[in-house]
């Protein structure tokens, strides 16, 4: 920590600062500088609140100077991570692509769509068993059912299966079923599930919350990772901003700071990110571009009549179309796609 | 919904799109323009997704005409709501102040602050009994013993209570001693939940999202209302901007919108809402004289060796002064504190 | 400057770090901690761009220590600044109210709105003579007539004028009809322009952009400070994020932030913070609750009729029920209102 | 214009909305649905501010039916504008590559880069002449000495010229150099210099304003095209929202929206966009895979001496490199790059 202090402060004051801070224990190294006086505070104190410093009077400004996450720095592990899930490795050489419809609404329906991906290269079955929605009249999944399904389709397929996790009463269940499980970007904050995960033998994949700050999303992902799990996958799928044309902003330039940040593999959603069908795939091939580990996307036999969230599905043929140009522009950056 | 076509659709696209809304079950008016041809499609649907509309070709834009809510409206309840708890108004003429400190700590001090607030004014007592933190290391909140001393603390000087409810598991517990259940910003839009909260036979306060429209809160609102319970208190406490010299940014115009959108009272939080003790006071007075039917704001006898969020808990003697200050605003408004 | 050195960092790298700094002319002192390396640079270089360092290998951040502008800050002048003009104190314990209409449109117009917000208490004009709009279709406004029509109306009712100056061509031309000069949200930006301001004779008031930070507001004002004039006024007129249900999101904690930071005077716009007329009176209330030395308001005498903004202006008796209002506020804080 | 009315109005006050409708000259057409009555007022007045209409009593909301701008829209022209600069096309199947410094520093520099942007691909040498900086002691540009430079190397080495106009003032000097100006973000919404413009006989290319929305942009762009000037190419440049890690967003989905809505061309700015080195290329990539028109990007033979945005300026074999690889994703698209 840095604690600027004002110019022209007194000495007797620079001192009181200097017992408070070393009242809670931090050593503190002084430079006297032109225009301004700066201590040093060092310590070991991650959840030190640092506006406890901020209000002394004298005090400009405190500046942190270690980051708050770890775990999930570059610093503390050099090389990218890659989790291998079943055979499917996630943060290697290849981008894998996880597609599926939004919802698992019948077997005829999973398993159509399961071929259908697997058949233009995608790895990783995506389906929702539990949908709650903002409606209560709504869909609302078949639960573990749907599970079953999207179990037997993958292994038909051979597909390894993502799904998504609401809360720590599902974990046993999903586990029995999916390969990694996936948190939505509302419970992005939920310390106490994430604290959950972190006992969890599956990996994790953790979307970004619509307001959460690249820093807060590797934050959370300290939590899971310092309880125990190490598999933890992020997923961009977009941040709320003034602009009204798109549902979200698809933050892309998250991509490269991740992979800058962090060691961990980052994912990109794009149905999500955009929120309707005809601007996916440029969305998909940009997060692809940007250096994205892998994509997801939800795809749907028949768009028309999904029970949920048909608009920002593709159609088969468009999906065939989307494989074919990531998997181009894979290659232009030494990468490559199924 | 208001289909708005492109200009130069041909007749045979229209009469595509009238079919599709007819299967959609929706009445049709077409009124023609100058430049625009627009359908006026008529229905009860709640839970349509309209983008699927605005996928047809020929469709320019789909504007919704109706209020995703009903029961928060206005239209639906011409006169504000009034809750009366235990004989604390919440939604009158009286400006109801909640105050406590951040987390319950000991008997002494929620005895201490419960004495100082009740003193100076404030209506309800508010403190935390359970406190997940950002860091695993933190002090996480005395649990049900913290609700004990709280509801002790609030007997002892005629106070009502408010603490915060994280999770279904926790609701039954927490209705045997508070008056208030509050709902964190990070829960607003868990849907799950806010079910079970329609459940509950105490009043919620419901803090809006940090990247929550005003929109989306009602409806989060319009989710309790519709599973029983009539009595919704909802709580502004600052959204995020690209601002970076205050943690959030408090939207004091939500206060009148709000008035003008629903009968369902507003209360304001200025200590999470501006996030550092120096600014809560002048917060606090803009809330009030904006019409707030309440403010909540942390208070500690002893900010400096508080458990949690010292740097934003008011000095007693603050307190006291912005007490003063409130009043005398609430006053300028036709209307009172105590 | 503090640079934070990545940890695990070879000694030889620290070195060409400190090599580097000492080639820019920094002191440097280095401060070695258990996690981090840390180097504090010290110098004179207000100008340097501090991500040719963040870009050296080993560097984990660079922090900036010194806040960019020094004219604006309370550091240069620990009691707030009062400006006089001709008899009107900005920034004294009276909150001063400007008031008039969005454009200047006719004698019977200026000179009728002039006389009622002089008789419920206005002390300054308020009245635009250029309105570029962003249909070419729209009133232009009056333009030198306009002006000579605005200082009339001001001089026969003892009141100020304000009004906006769009570029460097109309500097000297409204020096000659106005005592302050209103600098939009538009043109905060605009360097050149703000050097032409730092010579102008009359005190400059600044608009907020859109999308400035309050630092990057403050920086502004330095501009003009720097360039001889001493005077500036600054004006919160909302910001942009993602709510819609207003047309921005004014930002009262600027108020308390502003003068806390600085010794500038600060003035509240809720006409344009709001934009709908039935809004402006409660967000008037709270930027004077919270500590504004003035408020901005559109008033106008028939806005059913106005040639532009009429949705925002108020109706006479609206302006006196507000003028009511604050001065009761104002009183609440120890300040005052004619 | 649609407008929704509050349920359970009165007949009389439908009559009243209507008569003010008429009054303002609008058809109107009337459906009365089970929840709502909605009227559609049709007209043409592209100005009216329907603020005055949502104000009177008895409308729930007013729902805007056309989009403000048509020459810009895809309506108006179905087929995307191509324009010919002296032989490259901008907006044709060709992805056209500007790079060059941020200043034209002296002849020996924009020299050695036009030769090696020339020799990687680039069709377009970018280089300020004009730089008014935040510090008014940083590097301020070598004015009409630079525009020469700049023309003579383009000369020298085949190349186009674009470089920015600041003002009105500036346009006749950069035209006799350029053969695109280009408008800075700042100056997007200036609407006097948008119309001077119009009246310009070279291409212009639009920065995206930091806090404009697409459609705002659009709208400053038909300010233009409807002063005659037909050539308008749009760049986005990155928006402001609350995420710290980069200095903008760049807004990559803008790209497919700008593409669904207008004829004109987009191009992307990384550099800016970004704001770092080291995060340009990744961005540069996605701005293709999204379906850019062009890239504009800042080079330096030697980014360590620039005399201003050294940090955000590519060195030569980054800029090869990079040209390599979007080379090969503008193919995986069906477009090229020389």
């Amino acid at each position: 920590m840095i604690v600027v202090l004002e110019s022209g402060i007194a000495e007797t004051q620079i001192e009181e600062i200097i017992r408070v801070l070393h009242d809670h224990k931090f050593d503190v190294h002084r430079s006297t500088g032109v225009q301004h006086t700066v201590l040093g505070a060092i310590g070991v104190h991650p959840e030190f609140d640092h506006r406890q410093i901020e209000l002394l009077p004298g005090v400009a400004e405190v500046l942190r100077v270690t980051e708050p996450f770890k775990l999930a720095s570059h610093a503390f592990k050099r090389e990218g991570s890659i989790f291998d899930i079943g055979g499917v490795k996630i943060g290697g050489p290849e981008v894998v692509v996880m597609a599926g419809p939004c919802a698992v609404e019948s077997e005829e329906q999973i398993f159509k769509i399961a071929k259908l991906v697997k058949d233009a290269g995608a790895k990783i079955l995506r389906g929702g068993a539990f949908k709650p929605r903002s409606s209560p009249y709504s869909f609302q999944g078949l639960g573990e059912d749907g599970l079953k399904l999207l179990r037997a389709a993958a292994n038909e397929f051979q597909l390894k299966v993502v799904t998504e996790v609401m809360d720590k009463s599902q974990i046993d269940l999903i586990e029995k079923y999916a390969d990694i499980l996936q948190i939505g970007a509302r419970n992005m904050q939920n310390y106490t599930f994430l604290k959950d995960l972190g006992k969890a033998s599956k990996p994790v994949m953790l979307k970004r919350g619509l307001a959460a700050t690249i820093e807060e999303w590797l934050m959370s992902a300290e939590y899971i990772l310092s309880g125990g799990n190490q598999q933890v996958i992020l997923c961009e799928r977009g941040i709320r901003t003034f602009e009204t044309a798109t549902r979200n902003t698809m933050d892309i330039s998250a991509i490269p700071v991740i992979k800058k940040k962090s060691h961990l593999p980052i994912v990109a959603d794009p149905s999500h990110g955009i929120g309707i069908r005809d601007k996916v795939i440029p969305m998909a091939r940009a997060a692809v571009a940007a250096g994205a580990d892998g994509i997801i996307v939800e795809v749907h036999h028949d768009p028309d009549h999904a029970l949920s969230d048909g608009a920002q599905s593709l159609y088969p043929d468009q999906f065939s179309q989307m494989m074919k140009e990531v998997r181009m522009i894979a290659r232009a950056i030494e990468r490559s796609i199924a």
